[in-house]
């Protein structure tokens, strides 16, 4: 299971209830939380995502639109009682901003907080999944997140459960390749009651960057890509000088890359309307969608 | 005209749609902001207080639900091109804070911003209003104002005006006691078309605070105060050990201080109903109210 849920679209100027960046991924039993700008604790409480459920929190550059919700949302975490550790992937300086913060206010997190320097690479590793991360293109150091799982769990074939009247309480054992032995002694082969799936499917996070072909490289081939599109085609001039991207350029990435499907997002306030993001990304790019607010999409 | 707007009427933990700690008090015409809990900006923009109006903005303490929606607010500023300078009053460390964001985001703000290191006294002083700030007895560094005009604007006789055919362009000038003089030199005393009004008002905020008598003592006789009750009677020991006031407190102090009217705020989340707060608080003080956020309160 990976799918990720928008809880920010827009970039930095908040706008028609439109919220600055952030979104959750869930990748297999995990909640992710990718950039958190100003309110997203608010949004995580509107989609009913529970914050103790994040353990992990990627935040790509230090623009106030991508983690000024950061503190507020770990203050929250330490005076709602959590004890698991939190993970913090981000550039480095924010781990000073962090301890200042803590600091002034006589702040001690009853949990531990466990900063990781973003580097190029793989920045998380387990069994069941992979994060990778890799450099964008923007005014200062900003990181792009490619969430990858690395075996799927395996399909059960209810027909045959039935037949071999195995307990629903072993499913999820079975899903990950297990096999069931029967309190006799008796063995069930997973292989009987189950089937292989296609192989793990990744997502792709790409914000806040101009174009540039090599990031088509790094994403090559992802399921779902979410990237940047701040402005319409005809102010590319102007993205070109706030470091951002156009619907087109969005568009390009995907389709050089051979990705399966196109999200965009972080719309600059000056449009109301969304509909030509669409329209546009869709000329390039047929299988592009917006990134809505609310919105979970399965990868 | 002195009256103060509830943006925020929540302490730390967001929760029924209450926001954390933030208001606007109008003081002639200026706006003044006090704390600005995380989502200020968007709670300014729900009541159509434009940012722009906004000259100073005043920081009680550095705990996160009285601040971390400052940069926020500061950066969006900014980027809507601000060019007047923005006096920020608050603890000290405030500064560093401020100063390191702005740094690692490469941000120079197009407006000059002025900080000024919170101090026992008259921290803000015109001809028409003063601010006064003291110590209240927090866990960390934590400062109460007072807002006082110093003098209130004559009350303009509408009959009069029209009798003496004084244009209407004239009227704010007349209303701060100047006399008008016909092009042809014939001068309209001012005393002629004007009244005086009662003397000028006060407004004293009072938040995150423990019980002390010599509140009442600073906050002596002004119209309307504005104290935190965190907590209803009954948890006055968890108050106290929180560094808080319950309701009872609070109204004590307004009582021993002989204020106008009491408007109590900063409830804790756990409390989705806020009845018993007007209550207990009514018990001690008759003319008391919740400070309901969106609500504007005349002084």
């Amino acid at each position: 299971m990976l799918a990720v849920t928008i809880l920010g679209n827009n970039s930095a100027l908040q706008a028609y209830d439109r919220h600055p960046s952030s979104q959750v991924i869930t990748l297999h039993d995990q909640l992710f939380l990718v950039d958190c700008g100003e309110g997203t604790q608010t949004q995580l409480a509107r989609y009913r995502i529970k914050r103790s459920r994040i353990n992990n929190i990627f935040i790509s550059h230090l623009h106030g639109d991508h983690y000024f919700g950061l503190m507020g949302l770990i203050t929250s975490m330490g005076l709602l009682g959590r004890e698991n550790p939190l993970n913090l992937y981000a550039p480095s300086s924010l781990k000073t901003i962090i301890d200042l913060q803590l600091e002034v206010s006589g702040t001690s997190l009853p949990f531990p907080l466990h900063f990781h320097s973003l580097q190029e690479g793989v920045v998380l590793h387990t069994e069941n999944y992979e994060v990778n991360s890799f450099k964008a293109f923007h005014r200062i150091e900003c990181w792009a997140f490619i969430f990858r799982e690395l075996k799927s769990p395996r399909r059960l074939d209810g027909e045959k459960l039935k037949l071999y009247d195995i307990p629903a309480s072993f499913y999820e054992d079975l899903r990950r390749g297990e096999s069931y032995a029967f309190p006799d002694g008796r063995i069930i082969n997973n292989e009987l009651v189950t089937e292989p799936t296609s192989k793990g499917k990744a997502y792709a996070y790409v914000t806040d960057t101009l174009y540039d072909d090599s990031i088509a490289a790094s994403v090559k081939g992802v399921d779902l890509l979410y990237h940047e599109a701040t402005y319409l085609k005809d102010l590319e001039e102007k993205a070109v000088k706030r470091y951002h991207c156009t619907t087109t350029q969005a568009a390009t990435i995907a389709k050089i890359a051979g990705v399966h499907r196109l999200l965009v997002g972080h719309f600059s306030s000056k449009y109301e309307k969304l509909d030509e993001f669409e329209n546009e990304t869709r000329q390039v790019f047929p299988n592009s969608d917006l990134a809505l607010e609310g919105v979970s999409y399965r990868v």
